[in-house]
């Protein structure tokens, strides 16, 4: 059984999407422990809480940058249950950078999910950056955190094509609609042991 | 009607699929006029001629670089009627950089396809750029060329998936078999007069 954090600063819509899937039985071997966020209103604590019957803890910044403010993140998470060995963090709109300490702990074992297909338009506003270069295809990626921007192992892509009339409020919408299957399927492949890294390289087996 | 240069280096498969279109009705308003190769042994040179009826012109580099270079094609070019007012350039797998004297003389006339989903992967072997950084999409591009390398306005692109087990030449393999598909739709758009360009955005209309 993996133990899974989630980490979250808003609504959280890939975290609700995740624990849907464990919920309604498509993703096993996965039991979601503990919700994190760094802001107290977001919303996604409520939707843990009431709707998925997850604990949720609010850790706020006040201050605190890199690694002073990651290890109380992990902290909760070991006290949770969700440890370096066994557990899986996945971060979902978490609009902090992991420091390199807490990437080290709990190496190959922290997800993410990027609004691009990388290494296009990595960084913030993805969508927006699609837009401006003229990209005629782009997409998400789910993919293992390392100590850069955006740059760990790819697990998962999917294509999302950009069409005539597009801003970035319909791109956003369109890409989110796929990071919602993509992040619970990779979720789900972690759960069931099926994911190889060696080197940048993934394979699923 | 345009005019239509393609300048190859190789066996030109992405022109032999322009040829084909054009000589099966696909793509209309667009008259194939001559074909350049840098290579006096390039493939691409009898396909042309003698499946395609198309005229071909060898232009060795002999040590000229640049513009010294580029002119002689421009010559070639505008011999053939292909000019910067009314005809178009492909390039079809053409192994220089264009001069910056060249893209202005024929600006947004001429295009390129990168076997990438650009801006990933620009440059040379962009398939093994794909495998190295463990992508799972990848695709290729039809665009604009601009006085930078695969950086002008993206007009078409197409999602080719990574699979397990790929190496470099089933990988391209599978990009290129969209490449046949996708170059020769970019000419038709072009000699519809369809493609629209702002600033890097390209919509079709």
């Amino acid at each position: 059984m993996i133990n899974l954090g989630i980490l979250i600063s808003g609504r959280g819509s890939n975290m609700a999407a995740i624990l849907a899937a464990i919920k309604f039985g498509r993703i096993k071997n996965v039991k979601p422990c503990i919700i994190i966020s760094n802001e107290p209103e977001a919303a996604g604590l409520k939707i843990a809480s009431e709707k998925y019957s997850v604990p949720t803890k609010v850790i706020p910044a006040d201050g605190f940058k890199g690694w002073d403010y990651d290890q109380k993140v992990v902290a909760a998470l070991q006290e949770y249950g969700v440890t370096p060995q066994s557990g899986l963090v996945c971060l979902a709109g978490f609009m902090r950078i992991i420091s390199p300490e807490f990437v080290r702990q709990y190496k190959m074992r922290i997800l993410n999910i990027h609004p691009a297909l990388l290494p296009s338009f990595p960084g913030l506003h993805a969508q927006k950056q699609a837009l401006d270069h003229g990209a005629k295809i782009t997409g998400c990626t789910v993919h293992f955190v390392d100590e850069g921007v955006d740059s760990g192992p790819v697990i998962l892509q999917k294509a999302v094509p950009v069409v005539n009339g597009d801003d970035e409020g319909t791109l956003s919408t369109r890409i989110l609609e796929q990071e919602h299957q993509l992040y619970p399927e990779a979720v789900r492949l972690f759960g069931e042991g099926r994911i190889k890294v060696q080197g940048r390289r993934v394979s699923i087996t």
